[in-house]
């Protein structure tokens, strides 16, 4: 019988997740693609932007010596955004101009036609320009040559839209890895498919590990196979380790007969860096590597799938794509009653949060059993209760990772 | 010569927007698709969850009156995941189980594997068992015709997973609106396309909008019009408009001879509902509708389009996908400096955030001209000066929206 060699806290087993994550790989994205992404170099500018002295408002270009209130302007030209005039402007003469219009020679501000008599071949101006006015200057945003945006920056709508200013239409960002989630396990049918049979479930953890895995950012897709057919879980964990980044299953990494998944991956030249963690839910994680490729082996239970793959996987994603700051937010929360741990092991319990006087109080969701799939969906937050300690005093603080951004807010 | 009839207030015009927001349609997505939309309707379980009593561990199933430490027990069959036995235990007999596995007849108690003397035909008993011990009650998550996620939820990766529990291979949620972003424009050129001629600038208004869209969990795709082409423009227009949900153009709105896109909109039968708010940057903000179509005309200038976009589209958006709370987070912040106003209308500041002793500290992120796209990749949030007031003094507090919801976590 096979047991765990070694339970290794938790701390240790995420340093040894993060410091085995391999470095982040470039790609070049199209401009909006690239959105929510890190830029993986800096841009600089091409050009200076604006590439031109160019009008701000709609109106007249004229010389601002002449601009007097009272006075009346010849037009001479027009000048719409995208086709610059080729006159000049002289004394008492005006260019008819429109929003981002080249300024023309010879003119040193812009009028709005709102301070005119109106559009026409000739207007009286009601108000007087000075120098510069309704100008935007060349170069007045940036400078050719500027560093634009530095690597490291998350890529958002105002980025996107300087780069773009900048006439890039694709941006080098660090790429989205490819995750593979293996669903094994012959109890397992897939929601939607059919009706169970009796002793069968629907396979929830593949789905909820796909989803975990497009909310850091990655790509997912699901390979299904049965973990007692030896030969199907090879072929099926070979596929899954050419075509991946990431590889995630849950089950078969437990001590019983049928778990066939962790010989198989050792078989497969997958290398063991640890299995087994102090910490409830989830004991029987494994972490292993083959080259590039991660592979985590989560447990079964659906409730502990879905906290290991935020306590493990999420951080080894994120930081995949260059997003070292990343993780969960940690906050303080303290609970009105005393908390047990009777387990040995750090307890990450589900909790609901709430803002008080005090600072975030932490309410257990209920039962923390770990087949309780509904209890994930009340909670706010893991409660990391332990190591060491057999649990907390009433009003003790004790940090938590917050799974809900949006209760900080 | 062409004005506004009437400038709006602010929340006169965001209380128009979402007013006429046409109600969240449904449609039934699979599951990870479902991720970050709401769900439509109750959720009710079809079955007890777990469908059946069943093992928590590896270990062997017994009837807990004979489990005394020290006993020896007969295996008479096994029980893996999926595969129930036929065979009930009796007195002083054991079904080997895994994790999963149903309880046998006969059996009220599994003792885990490392509490006995191993896998075999027969195994010694270490530790006592008690009724019920390592098992999972059917029903014990969710009982049939609870309802399991209540309509108006969004959807995680807790949510899906309790849903595949329950069988659903599609959950009904409201749909993600199509945007479809009008560039028009003769002076525009699409970034990575080709080098600028004299007087043209680089579309970046359109991309922005996309990502905009995108990341309120809208569909958006770009058509490409120049805006001084009559013909072409009322084509793109109707082509949008017969595909869209949402129309949103920049520019072409503003009060120059050149400004087609309006006068267009009207003759496709367009209904305005507002044009022209007293807000900077972003007055000429057109708003209108025709049937389930609604149509936003952004400002050219781009941090004017961006800023409106965030102000009006985004509300719009978020509530045609039944997301009634998701504003922007706004807060309260001050200033180190009075801070002047003198545009007559509400001035959307573009600032950055620091949290200090006192409460979040706004400070200007400098120049605030509409061109300058770079000042948008600087800020936080936009505080918001007026209306009514001339500025505001030091410390005084005035509301702000964060645009970067992670400075408050």
């Amino acid at each position: 019988m096979q047991l765990f060699e070694k339970l290794i806290d938790y701390p240790d087993a995420e340093r040894l997740v993060l410091e085995n994550v391999p470095r982040p790989r470039e790609e070049n994205l199209p401009l909006v693609d690239a959105r929510g992404l890190v830029l993986a170099r800096d841009l600089s500018a091409r050009f200076d932007s604006p590439p031109f002295d160019n009008s701000a408002v709609d109106g007249y270009a004229v010389r601002s010596a002449d601009a007097e209130a009272g006075r009346t302007f010849a037009v001479v030209d027009e000048a719409p955004a995208g086709r610059p005039s080729k006159k000049s402007v002289g004394e008492g003469e005006a260019i008819k101009i429109f929003t981002g219009g080249v300024i023309p020679t010879g003119a040193d501000a812009v009028v709005m036609v709102e301070n005119t008599s109106g559009w026409g071949e000739t207007f009286d101006l009601k108000k007087f320009a000075s120098p510069g006015q309704n100008i935007r200057d060349r170069g007045g945003d940036v400078r050719e040559g500027d560093v634009i945006l530095r690597s490291g920056t998350e890529i958002g709508a105002p980025e996107i839209a300087l780069a773009a200013t900048q006439g890039y239409g694709e941006l080098p960002v660090y790429r989205r890895p490819k995750v593979v989630v293996l669903s094994t396990g012959t109890e397992l049918v897939t929601p939607g498919e059919r009706d169970l049979s009796p002793g069968e479930i629907y396979d929830s953890n593949s789905f909820a590990t796909m989803s975990q895995a497009r909310e850091a950012g990655a790509e997912a897709r699901r390979l299904h196979a049965a973990s007692d057919d030896a030969d199907v879980l090879r072929d099926a964990l070979r596929e899954a380790l050419e075509t991946a980044d990431v590889v995630v299953t849950s089950g078969g990494v437990s001590v019983g007969e049928k778990d066939l998944v962790k010989s198989t991956l050792l078989e497969l030249g997958v290398d063991q860096v640890f299995w087994g963690v102090k910490f409830k839910p989830g004991k029987p994680l494994f972490f292993g590597k083959r080259d590039d490729v991660r592979f985590f082996g989560l447990p079964g239970n659906p409730v502990s799938a879905m906290v290991c793959f935020e306590l493990f996987v999420r951080p080894a994603l994120m930081r995949m794509m260059g997003r070292e700051d990343r993780r969960r937010p940690h906050i303080s929360v303290y609970f009105d009653e005393d908390v047990s741990n009777s387990f040995g092991r750090m307890h990450a319990m589900r909790v609901t949060l709430e803002r008080t006087e005090r600072g975030w109080r932490a309410e257990s969701v209920g039962a923390q059993g770990s087949g309780l799939v509904s209890s994930l969906t009340k909670a706010d937050a893991l409660a990391l209760i332990g190591p060491e300690s057999e649990g907390i005093r009433a009003g003790e603080s004790v940090e938590a990772i917050v799974l809900r951004d949006e209760i900080l807010l």
